[in-house]
């Protein structure tokens, strides 16, 4: 039985960087990867794997919402890596999981931990309960040196924790934040009188995170 | 701002003598620590931190399912440590995470990750999301030599997904085992028979341990 | 192939309540566990390996200081584990890592990482040339709440780094310090005038802590 | 006081592209780095920092062989990086070292652990003992999928342990192998009769690979 990772990061933590740096190494010692990505993330591009330091390749597969992969796309690779797991539903996380044992193939999942409300994605849960190995990809505040946990949501220029959590992407929106200044972002948002009925100014309680 | 950490493993992966090391360790220093304990778990004891290998002592703390701990009783501490975390609740977890804001007090809990059907606890799910250092505590599988992920429950001799998530405790009827060994266990029980209307024979799906 | 582990950390860091935590979960499961001391450490008992937290067992073998141990001996082991490991000499070392190649027994080493001069000792350097995971057992500074790194000797209630490395063991004599603490302490005592020809007076340099 | 980080890893484990995307990750946020480069290796560039993926940069300062950086070229800067840290001198080390105390800045270096004999690097060895925290850069054994500890050094075709350790740098020569590769290849150099009076045949120990 091969190993089911989950390597997780922050926005802007390299994560795609390293999956695209894992490939180049399989391939260089002439092994196959299976690049998989889910529909959804459209941010950069339909089809590539783009990190934000420049490097990209076209993803193998991109997974439709419902699709669940067949286990034959990836019978000869030497390894499977998946950009943007956070947005894998839970069956595509389980047929994963399956391919490490039926297979004896490694599938190596990047993606982000929490969204901005700093609740899991249903990808992440998933990969949580299930992965073998759970790894920290990091990166530091925007605010200050620590090391960031939270994803901190922008819109016009104030933090916010309103809105749908798969409209995660585009980079002036979001920020690497740690738990201090992720919680007092948002606290001086609501303090200034951003509020709005389902959203930040009713929801968040003084000693968390809860929406 | 101190660390929030959570320390998961498995069952029999000697969390509680982890902590109760940590415990020795700070006291040894000349340093205090506080230790909490979920009501929930009365295992071995209602007020008592026991390992299984032979170490306890009194819990400063039980804290009753509801109540959300007043800051005040870690004001002295120089570290907070919390034995079965996994039972905590959602704001329990948010009141540890803004301990370590408001008082500079470092937080370590101790917990399993998943209950026997895969599945978070509440207070390891609120713990992934929010904790600033996610490390694990290893085991053996039981079945063979790989690391175990799982915990597997036993009912009457063979595996189960049947009943409660939060019955677990009794060594006797839990198992930590790897993922092939989880699922090979599973699917010979549900092969043998073993049926419910609700229960294994229904929910498990080939690829997944959904229920 | 099984793997080579050198679980290292400073002292006090509760190393071998680790170690004896992995025996008694591997027996727990009906496996064997073959443990193993280097026979310089004679600190608490020539052929007891044993926790400051209390706990304790024999070891199965005392590894002479020339022995380099036969391979039989683990024949019959599911897991190696060797207490004080920094003590091991460099052929005992690539005998243990053999071990983990002609037998497929997992080897796991428990040890010091670096001296109270900073400097590796003869088996923890090989371990870390040749393990296939190096880890961090985390205690903190006896001065502060970072994390320890470095040993400290006091000498008459004064940091030193006078005298023989390999004299480490009595508690009341070495402190887990964090680096900030390690530099402060010593430059304090050299300050101080404690100073010896061949010793600390002599021989630190402001930018380091070469002897 | 901040972080010394020492991240290592084998030959073609993407060492310099973690450096290169902690440094676009620090300036993305509007803050600045300082990257630093020991004189030595001049692989594919004298002042260039190059990732075999393909991004490049220039590196701050490239340190002469006997140089200790003077501290206030770090004084501006929020975090320091080292390429190819193996090479630094134990001076330097010891600087860089003194910089996380002094200045507050961390520093992450990242290099190789062992040579081609698999021993440690000058640089390599004073890292593991003066760093706050040792993470390994993950990469594949050419020869199969376990992760590669070890680096393979081949002349003509074969695998060998002659020559100066300090030659390392040109792709072609070196592979990241496990430790049972690492044995066998050489075992087999050795076997097919590519022996020399000071060189493998004399010096490759049964039980280890010393030299």
């Amino acid at each position: 039985m091969a190993k089911l990772y989950f390597r997780y990061g922050a926005v802007g933590s390299a994560k795609t960087l390293n999956l695209l740096a894992v490939a180049h190494q399989y391939e260089r010692q002439g092994k196959r990867v299976l690049v998989l990505k889910p529909a959804f993330d459209t941010r950069f591009s339909a089809v590539e794997v783009v990190s934000r330091a420049g490097l990209h390749r076209s993803a193998d597969r991109v997974l439709a919402d419902g699709e669940v992969p067949p286990s034959h796309i990836a019978a000869d690779a030497d390894c499977v890596l998946v950009d943007e797991a956070q947005f894998l539903t839970e069956p595509q996380v389980e047929a994963l999981r399956d391919w490490t044992r039926a297979l004896g193939v490694p599938v190596i999942c990047y993606g982000l931990r929490a969204d901005f409300r700093s609740r899991l994605f249903e990808g992440s849960l998933r990969l949580l309960e299930l992965a073998d190995s759970i790894e920290e990809i990091k990166t530091t505040c925007a605010w200050c040196n620590r090391k960031a946990t939270q994803n901190l949501k922008y819109v016009d220029g104030r933090a916010s924790i309103d809105g749908p959590s798969r409209q995660l992407g585009a980079e002036e929106r979001y920020q690497a934040v740690c738990y201090r200044h992720y919680r007092e972002q948002l606290d001086a948002a609501r303090d200034a009188g951003e509020k709005s009925a389902d959203g930040l100014g009713a929801s968040v309680a003084p000693g968390g995170a809860r929406v």
